[in-house]
């Protein structure tokens, strides 16, 4: 089971895949896309759609895992992490891949064991189960990877 | 100059084709995307990314024109909307098309002649100004006319 883990912003995706085999996590590509800043929003929006397709195309992962979004503090920030959702959301059922939201909370749970867990306790453990090999994993992956690996816990046994 | 007006959803997107030609307006199509109900949020997505990029490239209007989104009181429902327009950006980008963008009291004031004017103002005038066609013009195809007008009160003389 191959799960690819997003992490939305129109300045700056994460993105993960995670694979799950016998009994262990393997990372097999993570990074992040930047569409250049001096773009349109809908021109940001297009790169994280179609890079997106790419990668899914290319590296045809089974499912999709992004974390639940909520009205935040700054709403400007939310409104546009929306839009970017909503571009990776459509460009992934485009490609026939079902979706998993799970809420940030579930996600902290899922890898350090409780929910009031730091940014930073996630982004170790994260480290900690992939960095095995040695990969070079961006901060801004980290999280896209942590939602990924969230989505196998959840997988009933033998998935 | 042909403009397709948007007005984003994902229960239910408006939209309509106006082409400003001689002087007059035209209106060559209009309509509603209602994905169905029981569909996933990224299967919605997907319905109207792919229709819309569908009636872009049969019809090839000249640019979008869709309302700039702010925070609403109910903030869930703002975050549908930015959902839905996530998309739909992202697909008009992929079309090659440019997007304006208007705020709601531009809209109002290019179709009424003031920002305060109430929705069944603007709709009034919608139908005034095309249904001279006999055109079937369903309510939640209006405000999508609406912003399409207003982008073609905005282009420079000449244009």
């Amino acid at each position: 089971m191959k799960i690819l883990g997003l992490d939305p912003g129109t300045a700056a995706t994460g993105y993960g895949l995670v694979l799950f085999e016998s009994g262990g996590l393997r990372l097999e590509c993570c990074g992040v896309w930047r569409p250049r800043a001096e773009l349109s929003l809908s021109e940001k929006l297009r790169v994280l759609s179609t890079t997106a397709r790419a990668l899914m195309s290319e590296f045809r992962p089974g499912a999709v895992s992004i974390e639940t979004v909520f009205a935040a503090k700054n709403i400007a920030s939310t409104l546009k992490l929306a839009h970017a959702r909503g571009a990776l959301l459509a460009a992934a059922a485009e490609m026939g891949l079902p979706v998993f939201e799970y809420e940030p909370r579930l996600v902290k749970k899922a890898l350090v064991g409780y929910g009031q867990a730091d940014k930073r306790q996630v982004r170790a453990m994260v480290l900690s189960l992939l960095a095995r090999q040695r990969a070079r994993i961006p901060l801004d992956a980290a999280d896209a990877l942590a939602v990924a690996i969230c989505h196998i816990h959840a997988l009933p046994p033998g998935a």
